[in-house]
């Protein structure tokens, strides 16, 4: 997996970071933040902090105490070995798009299928530089409700061998996601021992925990799966129209959650969430890579660093309805500084388009593409004297060429990144080669990809037993 | 103009600048640099330097004592005072394409004219976050060869009101620039005084300038006009293929023009430039909007800077041929590290297409909204008490929004950066309006501003005078 080792760009001075100390204290204590879930009101009396109604005003000291009890990083193991993640520190991991109701391929947008979902999960196997399919890659809205989390949780267990997110919509979803992934590393105690699922776990924002989330962290926090607790804040609807305001809240909200997971279980693992964004003013739509957006991000990963908690943000985002000039600058203004933060996990890498709404084939691509080039881009170069090819200057001389050089032949294969997706072909070659646009070339490479695709090994036995699990558990949820 | 006072990201540890620092040494010193200019030769010479044929063998210690006259940073002045531009410290200026022979306008590339170079000044002059239409903003090939930069350097005084380049094609050239903008601004001793002109002087890499560049070098250079003497490396072609050792390279070609350029006239401005990027090794296409351009960039910047001279790097670069997602994240590839590393003078700017062979009208829409939004992107935000919005929170309560919150109602107008070509638009509502992609879009813009195009008011008598030189230069150069 890759790890980023370039320095980190942190823009909030020491006063800054002080004022937003004060802010979230504050706003804690005195606001609260409310949980709609009796056993998390329960266990906050316990602690001894005040509960009125479902709120809860939260002693910053006490928060403290409990998000120092969370690890500051820890292991994520995947069904290959070699598809283990760690999360946390320098370590960056990256999963596709997570939620969208539609997907677009070339010039159709419809309602996603469990095909679709099947083909968004063997693309995110297929391209190295995605750690995982990640969870909702897209809503199959063709299987039945009710066990429609089995279907998907069976399709990332077989369809990759890579680490995958865990059903959230209910506890009933989560306890069956854990059941499955118990079949797939052998038992609870492997999986308890190293956690093999990671769950995304919304606040309602402003300040507020809701009960189905809430019951699905009861369920993944007690066996020691992480979750990344996430305010999902659009600036100007969820919060404040301003960025401290926004980040006092984003700090507020997530250490609250955190919070309650180290009540439910003292150390178990948890990802600092942040969804940061604004809304459009004049229209009130949701707008993405924006300026804010990525001042934001940068903030989010001073202040999780800030609290020593791996932290989740960034993605290829994009307000764009098609694979177009926008959709590539929205999605790299929002990549760029992911990497400038080192983001841990990093949700909605590959196929965000038209505000998450869609998961486009096409931009799959796209944004594989900008993940490998800035994997690149923050690989550190090496300076020593090899590297300055004095001998080549003496050999080339002045107003020369190095493409014959010996120091040029001996590097040429490996010296420079090779993309698979950009043109950089004469206006004559390409105009030859059908003069292809972007988008066009995408929807080639995702075809090919999935043609190219074969399905990671897996045990018979094991394979079965998943399957018994979802005939069954059909058949008791009614569909 | 803008000014970027947001921190700088460097990536060179001392140990790696001490390492670059020896390696241009040894290269100024044991390979040297060659000038195609007996002048320059003669200067070198008489300043106690080694010169062989063409080639100046410098000593390092010399270059850095020539190196420290030059001023860290200076003005240019605009004939409207309001467009008057910084050049080095935090601020940043911008200016469009500079050399394209083709343009691009919707699916239609042909030759560019002097129409095309009138449009594109004319766009340059209404996009606020240009400070400059540059130079050849495109070759216009309708134009008489020997006269065309009487008539560029015309439509640039005359359709904008902002600083300008100079032309380079040779020294007749330059002087005929010179004298038109003594005209502009009154006397010689006007642009004497603060500098009017920029112009940029391309190094015949590797390790040569070429004598028509370094006639134009002296012209402008004695009147005290600023030049940006630059190294121009495609990696694997002009310089070996490792970065480290384009930076050597790029040190050793800057410092040594740097160098004659204070021996021409101790004190004189110049900047340090940089055009580095790398060749696709299979196909020897140049390639743009990659890591290892990425990467030299921020090089530049921290080298620059350790040199204490002001720096232009940067632009809208990208080998697309169409202003497509990949036209959109390769220009965001230069221009995000572009503003990270705070270059003083940015060319390329706006409207680079297909490997800078092109200027783009919709793709110099693309090119300002990205500037406009990174300016508003590296403006810090203001943290303080009434950033917090505690009153906010107390008004809204868990789980509420904000939109109707007194703080945002008194904020709502300006609290967000609005593009101008984005859409957020939700789906129903953009399929209405007609389903326009980003470069539709920006084809509408375009054509817009033109039709809103207003002429800055100029003083008759000078036009006249222009005109008059125009007139007689173009008779004399047989034109």
């Amino acid at each position: 997996m890759f790890r980023n080792t370039m320095p980190r760009y942190e823009v909030l001075s020491e006063d800054a970071m002080a004022t937003l100390d004060g802010g979230w204290r504050r706003l804690m204590s005195e606001v609260g933040v409310e949980f709609m879930d009796e056993r998390a009101l329960d266990l906050f009396r316990k602690a001894g902090q005040k509960v009125e109604g479902n709120a809860v005003f939260l002693d910053p000291d006490f928060v403290l105490e409990q998000v120092a009890k969370a690890p500051a990083e820890f292991d994520l193991q995947a069904r290959n070995p070699d598809n283990n993640v760690h999360i946390g520190g320098d370590a960056m991991a990256f999963s596709a798009v997570y939620g969208p109701p539609f997907v677009r391929e070339g010039d159709v947008r419809r309602d996603g299928t469990m095909d679709d979902f099947r083909n968004f999960a063997r693309l995110a196997q297929g391209f190295s530089v995605l750690d995982s399919a990640g969870g909702v890659v897209t809503e199959p809205n063709d299987a039945p409700l009710d066990s429609r989390h089995l279907d998907m949780t069976y399709a990332l267990q077989t369809l990759t061998d890579k680490v995958y997110m865990g059903n959230v919509v209910s506890g009933v979803n989560a306890a069956d996601t854990i059941a499955m992934t118990e079949i797939l590393f052998g038992s609870r105690e492997a999986i308890e021992e190293t956690p093999a699922l990671i769950s995304l776990i919304n606040c309602n924002s402003p300040l507020r925990w809701d009960d189905r989330m809430l019951e699905a962290q009861f369920e993944y926090t007690s066996a020691n799966q992480p979750v990344v607790l996430t305010p999902f804040i659009m600036m100007g609807a969820m919060s404040p129209v301003t960025i401290p305001a926004a980040l006092v809240q984003q700090i507020t909200e997530a250490l609250s959650g955190i919070a309650l997971s180290q009540l439910i279980r003292p150390g178990a693992p948890v990802v600092f969430g942040s969804f940061l964004t604004n809304i459009d003013m004049q229209s009130g739509s949701p707008t993405f890579g924006t300026p804010e957006s990525g001042i934001g991000l940068l903030c989010t990963g001073q202040i999780a660093r800030h609290f020593n908690l791996p932290f989740r943000t960034g993605g290829g985002l994009t307000s764009s309805q098609v694979p177009d000039a926008q959709a590539g600058y929205e999605a790299l203004m929002t990549l760029m500084p992911t990497f400038l933060a080192g983001a841990n996990w990093v949700m909605h890498s590959a196929g965000w388009l038209e505000g998450g709404l869609v998961a486009g084939f096409e931009k799959f691509v796209i944004d594989a593409q900008l993940v490998e080039m800035l994997q690149h881009e923050f690989t550190p170069m090496e300076i020593d004297e090899a590297s300055l090819a004095f001998d080549a200057h003496q050999e080339v001389g002045h107003g020369g060429h190095f493409l014959g050089a010996m120091h040029t032949m001996e590097r040429f294969r490996t010296c420079f990144y090779r993309p698979f997706l950009n043109s950089s072909d004469n206006y004559e070659r390409w105009m030859r080669n059908g003069a292809k646009d972007t988008a066009t070339r995408a929807g080639e490479i995702y075809k090919k990809r999935l043609e190219e695709y074969e399905a990671p090994p897996i045990d018979d036995a094991i394979r079965e037993e998943l399957e018994a699990y979802v005939t069954r558990r059909r058949a008791e949820l009614g569909d």
